[in-house]
């Protein structure tokens, strides 16, 4: 079965909501990995980003990280994932954003050594959900702050009715979207 | 060149020492990840393990989800990584154990789903690091509280000069560590 269509029905048959639009599926993305699953996600976002220059992976801990791997196998190129950190003191040698957590109800900084994102990269941001576009458009800052090129966003799960997808469109950089959910009304999901 | 001398001649040439023992291989395993050596350390995994039945790997976010899922790819079987949380009313579908970290000086809760670790698995636990064996302990524990079988540990680095292989030799797993630091000396690295 295609992967797309795959996709579409583990999300309707596994997905769980939660109060405040919230959808998880642990079963094969977020807790439990369902990695041959991942490989044909990965070949996707390899056929979506097919003419782009991609010299990283950028993604965010920790949810992002396993689909990141996975991918970069198809693009030939590292994965560099984006900390979380409470450290207030935030030292030179890294690039910080402030995210804020739709899910949690709070902010929290993220960091790179500016080590690993140059101005000679492009950067392909991936990440397994696009909800409000906070954490994807702190990666983008992120990638601007080191002088990256953003060759795009690649999304497994789009939460359409929320702001994060128009929001990202907005900067002009080309986004993929693997599944979209068009509403979470009263619990039930329409993909 | 041989996965084992890479290893050892990465960590000689770009871990990075800092007081307490605190040993950062930020530039191929804990912050950027160089996917194709993973591939290289997952095979070896599997050789390694080549005799045990594995229906899961077995990690704890962060560092350790990159590892796994590239592992899992040789091993055929999902990824289920542990969680960090601060939630205080823990869930009764979960099983949850008390993590001592080293490297913060603190302590923190980690949890899986009931639904993903049964009676019927029999996971290998992987991880980037061992050194004083608490996060290895406690992986462990989650399982023995699913009844679920550990057929083994494979670690990427091993802090030799510290308790954790001690601890995990005595409860009669099998461990594999990859490489294995001999002492930080001052911050001098002996492989």
């Amino acid at each position: 079965m295609a992967v797309l269509q795959l996709l579409k029905e583990r999300i309707l048959k596994d997905a769980k909501t939660f109060p405040g639009n919230i959808l998880k599926v642990d079963s094969f993305l977020n807790h439990q990995i369902d990695v041959d699953f991942l490989c044909e996600i990965g070949k996707e976002f390899k056929k979506r980003f097919s003419g782009c220059t991609v010299t990283k992976i950028l993604t965010i801990e920790s949810s992002g990280i396993g689909i990141a791997c996975v991918a970069a196998q198809f693009f030939k190129c590292p994965v560099l994932f984006a900390k979380k950190t409470k450290t207030k003191n935030i030292s030179s040698d890294v690039y910080q954003t402030k995210v804020a957590s739709y899910t949690h109800g709070t902010s929290y900084d993220v960091v790179v050594s500016k080590e690993f994102l140059t101005v000679g990269d492009s950067v392909l941001i991936i990440d397994d959900f696009l909800a409000n576009g906070q954490a994807l458009l702190g990666l983008i800052d992120l990638a601007n702050q080191a002088g990256a090129t953003v060759a795009g966003c690649g999304i497994v799960i789009e939460k359409s009715f929320q702001t994060g997808a128009e929001l990202i469109k907005k900067t002009g950089i080309k986004l993929e979207s693997l599944a979209k959910i068009k509403s979470l009304d009263d619990g039930v999901i329409f993909v």
